[in-house]
């Protein structure tokens, strides 16, 4: 154990607590931290601790926004027929810079997982079904995780969603793109042979 | 490029700034930031900003310390004899933690990189001069990284500290403990076989 002074020792401990950052990382973090101007420590401090007041979730789609109106919700650039459902705000931002698609979007807050102890009440399905009726959606692109907990939360919305006329869609599964086929692994090259095009 | 909102921007750029942390690690920092609690944003903040008046640098040697008195200047703890030259703060905690060693530390502030624009001007020799004089010292320990620069600095040192009557000495190369004969790179090996011990 390294005889940090207790401020640096506080310091490190909070950035381990940053996904992927283990003592090493953190101790990196906190030292270079150490290096950086006085003003330049009071900005980042001001950013986080502003991300309170600065960052909100959109009442309505869930999605991240800033002080302006959500621009996930803005009704003169959507389109309202078709609604894409995510786990994450994060996910809309990585969606929406693929310029592909215009609808509405709504945050799920999670994914079902029984072992964390999330299932569906956890998440936003109820507010999703009223959004479906009051935007009068006609199809929902379920865009989650291709994971265990992604494919429960996908299965399980499906079977909710049989009951509404609407078209229910998932993300395709295959090979990324610049990929070669003996680095593909077995499960991906099957769901690409078993969502293969014609063409 | 994804639309964030402005502050969730800046928050990324200045993650971004971290050792080794590229755009996709900054913005899982940002994200994962914004599920934390306020008051733990709140407390990170304050260790940032905190950081400025609870962290300096000892006048004497260099080393970082807390409010109160440099532990590595502590005479009382301290044998006088050795001064152990190292490049930055993080160094003296590291070394400390072997228990191998309990002299003094004198940091130089950084390596001499001519291609980044560091040159002995830049580090602190005059105050390591004063310091061995006025210390006592009989031996210097030179615990510079193993790379070009660490090099360098080294062999300068062992130039300048050439005119004073004391022993200089520089870490041991050679294959660090748990390693295999196989995965070891032919430089380590070499530096290995030259700093052999007989017994």
């Amino acid at each position: 154990m390294k005889h940090y002074p207790l401020h640096l020792l506080q310091l490190i401990e909070m950035f381990k607590k940053l996904p992927g950052v283990g003592t090493k990382s953190a101790e990196r973090f906190a030292f270079q931290l150490l290096e950086w101007g006085e003003k330049e420590r009071q900005s980042f401090a001001a950013l986080i601790e502003g991300s309170i007041l600065q960052l909100k979730s959109c009442e309505e789609c869930g999605c991240l926004r800033g002080k302006e109106a959500c621009r996930f919700c803005d009704t003169a650039a959507r389109q309202n027929e078709t609604l894409c459902v995510i786990a994450s705000p994060r996910d809309a931002f990585a969606i929406e810079s693929t310029l592909e698609y215009k609808g509405y979007y709504h945050v799920l807050g999670g994914l079902i997982s029984p072992l964390e102890g999330v299932g569906p009440s956890h998440l936003t399905f109820d507010q999703l079904f009223t959004r479906i009726e009051s935007l009068g959606v006609k199809e929902v692109v379920v865009a989650l995780d291709s994971t265990v907990e992604g494919d429960a939360t996908a299965l399980y919305l499906k079977k909710l969603l049989s009951s509404f006329p609407l078209t229910v869609s998932r993300l395709a599964f295959g090979m990324p793109m610049g990929s070669s086929i003996d680095y593909v692994d077995g499960g991906t090259l099957a769901r690409a042979f078993q969502g293969r095009s014609y063409f």
